[in-house]
């Protein structure tokens, strides 16, 4: 299942970026994640739920990125990370997950969105209460990289203490 | 509707704390966020949604309340943060939360919940992508103080760039 649900969140991250930010994106290979840690300086972070299924989406912006993308987004030239830039990076995280929605409503999931919030920081430690698996998809691109994160859990599964 | 939906999130801090960890709470005033940043040493961090609100909830401990509050859930003396303290966190959040949920359902509201995460660090920046007023409501207990935070959004107030 995880498989058909992220394939939808690459296409829309390729879309959203393309569309907001002007920066033609690659994904890597998906892998799972290793650790706890965030990636970039800024995290966006939006919990989704669906009957079937919860999820969360972090999208990970590496500095040089996500100022070039905002640079673009604003039509102007953004030099240090600012509440805007922070603003900027949770209405991505909300967008890539709007669009994952709209295309997994035509699979038969109806995912309610969260307010998304950014966390500001390198290294910050942020744990999901799951055994499931995190699954990391590196984004590459002219601007710079950053990293989208995935978490599916099926309710009834208990968040355990490990 | 702020007011009646907090409510039951103090309720539910109190008979959590009080069960799972044993210790009696005194939930302080409520007051309206001024900032972004997290309080104590671990934060929980929990979406629910439901067709009428969106809401969030946070939950940020003081070191040496939460040690307290996990070596009287696991009956031994817990003298520093560890993988094991970081999840009785998530777990707490999540418990505050179904609690809640609980009495929120008999007002009519349908809440699904995400899965909780965890974040590691004082003075982390943990900014909402909504305009909505964020509450802050501070507890003490003899081990120490935590304060548990709740933001609701009603759907269609768009979040904005600020």
């Amino acid at each position: 299942m995880d498989q058909q649900l992220i394939q939808p969140f690459i296409e829309a991250t390729l879309s959203v970026l393309n569309t907001m930010g002007q920066i033609e994106c690659y994904p890597g290979k998906i892998v799972e994640k290793v650790g706890t840690k965030t990636y970039g300086c800024l995290t966006g972070a939006i919990s989704m739920t669906d009957p079937k299924v919860t999820g969360t989406l972090t999208v990970s912006f590496d500095e040089n990125t996500i100022l070039q993308v905002v640079s673009n987004m604003f039509m102007e030239q953004i030099k240090e990370i600012s509440p805007d830039v922070i603003d900027a990076v949770g209405e991505i995280t909300n967008m890539i997950c709007g669009a994952a929605k709209t295309t997994l409503s035509t699979m038969g999931y109806s995912f309610d969105m969260s307010t998304p919030f950014v966390i500001t920081g390198k290294d910050i430690e942020l744990k999901q209460l799951s055994k499931a698996t995190t699954y990391s998809i590196p984004f590459t691109s002219e601007a710079g990289w950053f990293v989208i994160e995935l978490c599916f859990v099926v309710p009834g599964t208990k968040p355990s203490i490990s």
